[in-house]
């Protein structure tokens, strides 16, 4: 009988090409689904809810896959953790109906973007947090974007220049600006679905507007726009981690 | 003028065979002292307050040195940055008094020990957290245990093999046993000074006791007992992040 799982994913995504296999490196799926081979036997197809690119981590990334192996739930998660590489870990598996897919049955997704502004770097986590040293962020101006930077609108201004969607549409549901001690900042993004680099050329619009680059008040006319040169820089890969995948129950 | 300057330095010792300059590998201490010859044009000699064993992290490591050189202190802090590996940051310089020396003028040191107990590993942080994945610890066992810790006493028993101190005599004031979260768990020890690997082996004692393996009734025995093999095993080194020393002010 075939079973459809679903797994949650973390990973280090330093040492990655990203999420998706390609040509150049060794990719999140490529790792996934070689482990998956070797344990049923035969070629597994696995989908992830997000591709994120090469330095993007994952707290909460969500995979899929159909199989026939009558391998139990934790005989999943335990096998894959122990042949998978220690920058990837299995965190849960469990059995969903046959027509889950984790990228077409998502109905949102929170990604944390992670910031350092104390002059001197942190080397315990320089892998997860973009070091903006010195800066001076106005965080109640950044409130104030991210406030008008919500709901559905046509992202054309915030995404890459190989972005392939060929609907710009995306629903912003949140920003939240965080100040984690004096050096901290985290951006929390949740949205329906996300342009590839969108979170992070936000991030680096808001950091533009702490920065007093941009104004609070000219955020929606750049997404107006649809003009990816008014909007401010790609921030960083390695600041970037994908928290949560949500679904209908 | 021979000034004395005292660093707080930050490092992720993952990829040093520790503190102190060796034959085998590159050192926190032997980096600093290169970046520093090159920075003031000639020798220098850096003492830590503490000889961090190779993979164990610093948040507060204390370095100091002397030179004849008028750089000023940020301009040491920021040209050493901009040499050193990603791996070591230093946080602070500062001017202290000749007399001054990092490790015979420290009064105590505080370590945290960090421990994820989940079944799955955690790829972000697996640098800096113990995986004793699946242990079920019991917390107020543990703190018992710490509390019948504490004092000034013969640590003979929690002493690494190679440990070259004459006299294994040392006060612990604190050991506080934190839970964060469902599966974090960290031991911070604070001391006025510690034997080679005795945070380590505390920590592993602790753990032991958390699993059941020995009472909390029974530390006090083992401390007394001055015998290596009755104490708990070593914990890994990259649980082990040394947090801050302490000076009189």
């Amino acid at each position: 009988m075939t079973r459809t799982l679903k797994l949650v994913v973390e990973y280090d995504g330093s040492d990655f090409c990203g999420w998706q296999r390609q040509e150049n490196g060794p990719s999140v799926q490529q790792h996934l689904e070689e482990v998956l081979a070797r344990m049923v036997g035969g070629p597994v197809t696995v989908v992830g809810a997000s591709r994120t690119d090469a330095g993007v981590h994952a707290l909460g990334q969500v995979a899929s896959f159909q199989t026939e192996a009558s391998i139990p739930l934790d005989g999943f998660r335990m096998g894959m953790n122990s042949l998978l590489p220690p920058a990837i870990a299995i965190v849960s598996a469990v059995e969903v109906a046959a027509d889950f897919h984790a990228r077409f049955s998502a109905r949102g997704k929170r990604y944390r973007y992670s910031i350092l502004t104390r002059s001197s770097r942190a080397p315990l986590e320089r892998h997860r947090l973009w070091h903006k040293g010195g800066a001076v962020l106005d965080v109640p101006a950044m409130r104030a974007a991210a406030a008008a930077l919500l709901g559905e609108r046509d992202w054309s201004a915030f995404r890459a220049a190989g972005c392939t969607a060929k609907n710009a549409v995306r629903r912003v549901d949140s920003i939240e600006v965080s100040e984690l001690g004096p050096y901290r900042i985290d951006i929390d993004v949740e949205g329906n679905a996300f342009l590839r680099n969108m979170v992070r050329i936000l991030s680096g619009t808001l950091v533009d507007v702490g920065l007093g680059r941009i104004a609070p008040g000219q955020v929606t006319e750049i997404v107006e726009s649809r003009d990816r040169t008014r909007a401010g820089p790609t921030a960083p890969a390695h600041g970037l981690t994908l928290v949560e995948v949500m679904y209908d129950a």
